[in-house]
């Protein structure tokens, strides 16, 4: 019996246990602080009410001889596959068929187990600083993992260069954690690396429903040629709040061809043979999030989480802190003032804002220097942080 | 760029679609024909009060700001994992550790991902007829699988035997699609020699709720020493009616080491990689089916479908045609009369009794000659099916 020794290989990441070992010893000292979490990365808002309805409609024909649903197709039920294709239609006027979507119980999940239907042997490119799912994947499976650095001379989006060789190529726009955003010119010098050099894009659109600027593509298929080389991953934990809900969806274009095999026919092949679906109550909440009232309401949601964006922006703009991010993302990625290192700065916030934020360091080298907030806790705490942050260092 | 080329060793598994265009072919010849479906592997009963209400309240609290949950823990509430473990507590007197349980959505899916921790060179020992997922999932991975037959000579139970060498052996107890149980005699065999050669036994309890006899352990933790060899699957599809409503579990006991490491620690860090837990809704539903009033609503259902088996099982018996299963397993492996091969049997059920049952060639070489029915049909339709097969083979 051997196990997989590239385990071994993964680094193990402190970053958020470190956070809370910090934030309890401060708390030792100074007990009656009143924190406020600017760096967390899931949502505050509840599910909306078409969402709860639906699924609480579907729960109870689950009750039922009738409406009870067994078994659904692996690849998710027809009704939603349609939801999400007329989703892409509507949003980005872009055509994905039906057959190239796969439902999932989120993006991390596929974005982990896409990796099935590649070879050990390719080499994988990443920006630097980085979501840390896309090198543990590729260390756990044995995978050469390169870094493109993402910071202030290249807009924090690294772009293709001479000699650069990589199979596999992970873009996430809106990124997570710097906020960058590739606009449609620079997605679609890409593109023609990936198809130049065979390569595969694995895109994450995880952020895409808080993108408002036009030249900013919501999903990599608005930009040409995308349909041969890219496969896009997206959920609604941002986009509706289902972070604890758990669904998500995987296009693999039926043009996607490497080595002569359609990837849409292995990515089937994998998800038939080790998922069997999203449950149904789920797959109907999903759905009603992506029609007619459902959808007005998941965007009162997104409003809600972008002004909190702008408010946090429109300080660092007044304290004249360089950020990306902010505008067509959740996250707000800026440069810690007088140079400071990313934990220095995150202790000093702490103490003297008790407010929390994560330290730029723990997402890559590239990090180091810049610190992360999110637009995900409540109006009133958005405020009330950056009052904070205002009065200490205006 | 090299795509995995482990997918195209994958055999096509023709058995659904076969029979489909099968049944399509007969109605063209025969329009109004009332078929009965008795090799389906879907459960018919609805989900229990219980489960409904609790996914009901769930879904509603996740529409509110204080009932909302957002991202859960990757190894699933430590409300269902304690109720988990009162379960084995309950049912068998088996202690296993909270933190040794990992909800999942199924399964299926873990039994395809535990692989991941596994490295590629291992031999992978399945019983024929066997259930394809634990074949195709090596095959993927590139592994050598080695076969074990069942037939009536080891009671449709294949049991180690001097010489073998299997890395990783995969029990599935009652069997399906045999129906056969391993006994706690049998079954401290296969411990004693996972232990002796260190393998490591993947056991599949999916229908450890149809056991009634006490010498079949509900769970191979039941067994000595199955802690330092054995990680077990189970779901409640079949216990609960959750095919479509998705959860299942698996448990690694921390004393299973392997090359000095634990594996419990390798598939934590597996899923919380790979995985972001199970829809907080359906955790709850999971938890209700589990505990008190849940408990006796989804043994109502049990034990629905095991007087359906006793009534199929009575009417093989009446025949003198030799099966297993049908008392602690909701399948029934039947011998087909007359010698006849399995898919000329089908063809004679379809076509004399208008009955559909399941080719058993369909699950590997020695399924030839039988072929298997499922007890999840109406209690109406079995009782017809079977009244039809006495009076055409009686």
């Amino acid at each position: 019996m051997k196990i997989n020794k590239n385990y071994q290989n993964i680094e193990e990441t402190y970053l958020f246990s470190e956070i809370a070992e910090r934030v309890r010893k401060y708390m030792e000292q100074d007990k009656g602080a009143a924190l406020i979490k600017m760096g967390i990365g899931d949502v505050t808002r509840p599910l909306c009410k078409s969402a709860v309805e639906a699924m609480v409609h579907a729960a109870e024909e689950m009750g039922t001889a009738e409406g009870f649903h067994g078994y659904g197709p692996e690849q998710g039920y027809a009704f939603l596959r349609d939801a999400i294709a007329d989703y892409y239609l509507n949003t980005s006027g872009v055509k994905v068929f039906s057959d190239e979507i796969f439902v999932s119980d989120g993006a991390k999940s596929d974005i982990g187990n896409i990796l099935d239907i590649f070879d050990k042997d390719n080499v994988v490119a990443v920006t630097d600083p980085v979501y840390p799912v896309y090198v543990d994947t590729n260390i756990m499976a044995g995978r050469k993992v390169i870094k493109l650095s993402a910071s202030a001379d290249n807009d924090f989006l690294p772009m293709p260069y001479p000699g650069l060789e990589a199979d596999i190529i992970y873009l996430c726009s809106p990124n997570n954690p710097t906020g960058a955003a590739y606009d449609k010119v620079r997605l679609q010098k890409w593109v023609d690396f990936a198809n130049a050099h065979g390569s595969v894009i694995l895109f994450d659109a995880a952020y895409e429903s808080f993108i408002s600027d036009e030249n900013i593509p919501r999903t990599i298929y608005a930009v040409e040629g995308a349909r041969s080389c890219a496969i896009e991953f997206c959920s609604l934990s941002k986009t509706a709040g289902f972070t604890g809900t758990r669904c998500g969806y995987t296009v693999v274009p039926e043009s996607l061809i490497r080595e002569g095999v359609q990837l849409r026919k292995m990515w089937l092949r994998r998800q038939t043979t080790k998922f069997n679906g999203v449950a149904y109550p789920v797959q109907r909440a999903a759905a009603a999030c992506l029609k007619d009232q459902g959808l007005s309401e998941i965007a009162e949601n997104i409003a809600y989480y972008k002004e909190n964006a702008k408010i946090i922006a429109d300080t660092f703009t007044e304290l004249k802190w360089p950020f990306t991010g902010g505008k067509n993302s959740p996250y707000i990625w800026v440069k810690c003032p007088n140079g400071m290192r990313s934990w220095a700065f995150f202790d000093d916030l702490l103490v003297r804002a008790n407010v929390i934020c994560t330290p730029g360091s723990g997402f890559g080298e590239c990090g180091e220097g810049y610190v992360r907030f999110t637009s995900f806790n409540t109006r009133d705490n958005t405020i009330e942080a950056m009052k904070r942050i205002r009065e200490i260092f205006g």
